[in-house]
């Protein structure tokens, strides 16, 4: 069995490369690591003397914030750089900049960036794991590995539910770090947004349905994605504005209604309130935002965990 | 006499929450734990384990900095976060950046912010400790703690004290929280400032003695602390300028006299020498200024722990 | 023998406050603390306890991040301030900052500062130690130092070598530091640059040949150390552009020919490739630009030791 395991990987840039054993490994690290915040002392000495560098190009709260909880909970410690601060205003490239913090022995970088493809092209140079925190419109795994923990834990179960992701599908590096994610794991997955926020090839490279209405999405769901608006970020070209992208796709009641009765709502925040989901859906009981955050922690302790250890538990693939 | 005892408040928002007796028991705390800073290891376990979130809307260097260290110096872990690089930036409604703070597990937050009210909306609907560093022209209650402390160390005593507090008293949330805990604690209160600076209702609110000219209030006083003048946000219309405030309201030595012989003088930093007092009093020796940061780690010490860990101490009111 | 060793400093401001051989057991020190950068955990409990102020008035991240580095493995806590956070903004002076700092019980500052002697003149007032992480055009010993280590270490000695040193050298503080060190050590240091980089003290001030073209100062060196060429801070007066400079002082292969064949290539960073040097010499097999970041860990963590700890060690003058 352990001979058919796939070799763990150096480090995480996005879902596809991990089996789906290594995924589930992954998320039982990360239930047995989710008891450790609850404790009196929330604390454990897995990774003392180990040093994880934060690099965050673009801003964050929750991801950053969420990285150094989960490292000093470890009892790592870190430390953060930021692209302002650093030479990289000096004109210094990427390569060279990562290079130096090689340099200064660490055991991990956590690497925001604007560019889709910058953490894998750190990954193949450096000789120590780096973990993708959200690249340009290219991947979020951690997002999505708490999205997973999240609906294994209210619904018991991945295989066979059926996802609805609504929103710009296209540019969005939630959507499709979480389409590889669930499908791997053998959920359904339904996309659905505006023509402008879809293309063509989804269907087939990710193995989802694609509908420009929210609703045949909807339809039967176990469970509803709604992705962030980028408000700051758009322009007149692909997006109709607020109110009427609320209108045809937001979330409220009568159109939570086509999901099944014990659906769950999903969001990797911050929310727009009165765009993505009426501020009623915000507060739904079946609303597990919240959740999600203190899952992001314990996701994030396991994959540190397991990428700085690689620990030589066997998975099976 | 315990059954007298309030309950030990979940927050920190300002002096009038705490009793008498609480408001003691939070002073000889701090006395205690103002031995580790003198420590050659300066640290104890106090709060091992324990996660301090650190919210600065407002700059600050003197109370952020402050706050890391008697969180360092407990063994809690510290996390900053920032307005700018915050998801607030985004758009994100302070409270729900604080509902996303309070998923990850923490064990207290430390918040300064410009609107007065911000850290009580917060303490109310969050379930774990706030502590207020500072918000608006409301309130500042470590700064007028480790103001208390100064005085019964250098003083013997705070009960029968006179102490005059110069400047902008009306929108000043030092003179605030100190107004409060001074006459809670027994000592006698005269405030002075231009009539602009100070408003009909501070006789009869906090019980103290109003003067336009600073003479009255310093007249035998034990202490005289000096208000920052806020030379950046000031507009015409209520300051007539640092030089003419100087020549009536700034402390020199010929103002000094009028105090006791053995006066001491605090200032909640940083000073603008020259205009609230002189070089001269700045440096003479009955200044305790610096004595004052130090006292402000102690203090803040204090109040992590007893808020942390609500200690079953019984304190009697 | 240990009656003739001079006291040790108290502070780091420049490398000749230092004898030979205080300098060398710095460097004996650093090299004893890089092995513990190699261990699984990397951290030995040496400031357990102990805070480090880093104050960054200019950018940095080599710096910053190594001293960062180097406190945490020695377990010190590690506090930032930086100049636009801080009460500097609100008008404080750098000594009053420095003193409310001092208050708050710190075991060491380390400060980074544009004007050439601030480190010092903090130091002269301030009762702990103050560490100079390169100040104005002064002096930036910690880069120095780690240059020192990195050549004893590939050469095996430092006392006969020759060095090159070719830029900017009249204004920029790593040249000082390392003129002053390396001359101290018995090395024979040859600069280079324009004449509008030079100065006409330089020759008899530190003991070095002074040159208006590389290649005499190349001729046999054992070692090439090219200084940034600050492209954002340079007007049209003393520079004549990139491009000029680059075809008269620049690294490449033909020049480096003229040192010795096993000579080795230093750069205090971030390398302006195509600027200081071809990106050929940059990825030459006898460049130590990497090296000397690793370096630059140990040397820190020797000097935080040294100077937080004074050590009773006897070291021969």
């Amino acid at each position: 069995m352990t001979a058919l395991t796939p070799p763990w990987p150096k480090d995480l840039i996005d879902l596809d490369d991990f089996s789906p054993g290594q995924l589930i490994h992954i998320l039982d690290t990360a239930e047995n690591f989710k008891e450790v915040s609850e404790r009196e002392i929330k604390k454990v000495p897995t990774l003392r003397g180990k040093l994880v560098v934060l690099f965050f190009h673009e801003n964050s709260t929750r991801t950053r914030l969420s990285f150094e909880v989960a490292a000093k909970r470890l009892s790592a410690d870190t430390v953060a750089l930021s692209a302002s601060g650093s030479s990289l205003a000096k004109g210094e490239s990427l390569l060279d900049t990562a290079r130096n913090i090689e340099a200064m022995k660490p055991d991990a970088l956590v690497i925001r960036h604007g560019a889709s493809g910058a953490p894998n092209f750190l990954a193949r140079r450096l000789s120590f794991p780096v973990l993708n925190a959200g690249d340009g419109a290219h991947a979020h795994p951690t997002q999505a590995l708490l999205d997973l923990l999240t609906l294994r834990e209210t619904k018991g179960r991945l295989e066979g539910l059926k996802v609805a992701i609504i929103g710009d599908i296209a540019h969005s590096r939630v959507a499709r770090s979480n389409m590889i994610g669930l499908t791997r794991l053998g959920a359904r997955v339904a996309v659905a947004g505006p023509p402008s926020m879809l293309c063509a090839a989804l269907a087939e490279t990710y193995g989802v349905e694609v509908y420009t209405r929210p609703e045949p999405a909807l339809e039967g769901a176990d469970a509803v994605m709604m992705l962030r608006i980028q408000l700051e970020r758009q322009s007149g070209a692909i997006f109709p504005g607020a109110r009427e992208y609320a209108r045809v796709y937001g979330l409220n009641r009568e159109r939570l209604r086509l999901a099944r009765s014990d659906a769950v709502i999903l969001h990797p925040g911050p929310v727009n309130q009165g765009v993505e989901m009426t501020p009623e859906v915000y507060n739904d009981e079946r609303s597990v935002i919240l959740p999600q955050v203190t899952n992001g922690v314990a996701v994030r302790m396991a994959l540190l965990h397991l990428l700085i250890e690689r620990p030589t538990a066997r998975v099976t693939a």
